[in-house]
């Protein structure tokens, strides 16, 4: 079973925090992994290695970039969410989580807040005994665009 | 992006109600599909391709069946759900739908009605805007069992 959004979560603002971070854990603070960093802190979107290594070039080739940020993810400062029946996507661990929804029509994602669903989790645990989360494994649904008037 | 939670859907009781499904779709009915048909209404669990191609040996090898498996989707008559990381795994539809809550901790599963989930539709659909199912991707959490004492 996926073991990342179980792990501890060190979000941090900057680059410098999380080279920082990447020390105190007694990991190595290469080129390729500030790469991938510098990457993450200009993006802020969920990107697929592929992208981040293009990005990263010629730093960094997509093994590598995979390894790397396995490396980031098991020290807690990225993490990766499935959209759907595509590979995971990376992103940073920030202050604020983001969670995610799906849209198995269009593909379109929207972000929310954990907040946002609040009553929801409270009830989903009542009903049938899980503390849910949208981070790792997105909401999959309808966006409002997509419901057939008659539903929406 | 998926499709075959959007597609129609064709619950039937027995065999020989989905072969009549097959036919009617101008579709052959062959040994394989037959005894697909067979393992599915034996086990009514979600199966992997490789553990329905077991059962149904020596009929049926592993491409076969993910071919002839599509196909049932495409009538109708089957679909997929994905746990996790996992593969996805295969089961009739049936009259009384089920879905799916994944504990992404110990790997526990757990089926409900999506009428157990009413509300928590109605409330994620006013707060985000989204018609959430959880037959083709599970909900995912902790289950009672993995919950941490003090978040119980």
């Amino acid at each position: 079973m996926p073991e990342s959004p179980l792990r501890t979560v060190r979000p941090v603002a900057t680059v410098d925090e999380a080279v920082e971070v990447l020390r105190e854990d007694g990991g190595r603070v290469t080129k390729a992994r500030r790469a991938i960093l510098d990457v993450l802190f200009e993006v802020r979107d969920p990107l697929s290695v592929e992208q981040i290594a293009r990005r990263a070039a010629p730093e960094l080739d997509v093994p590598s970039t995979y390894r790397n940020l396995e490396h980031l993810e098991t020290v807690g400062l990225v993490r990766h969410v499935h959209f759907g029946h595509g590979p995971g996507l990376y992103e940073l661990v920030s202050d604020h989580e983001r969670w995610y929804a799906l849209c198995e029509s269009c593909g379109a994602v929207t972000a929310f807040s954990p907040a946002d669903l609040d009553p929801v989790r409270v009830t989903i645990d009542e009903r049938i005994g899980y503390q849910v989360r949208f981070a790792h494994f997105p909401l999959v649904g309808l966006c409002r665009a997509c419901q057939a008037p008659d539903q929406a």
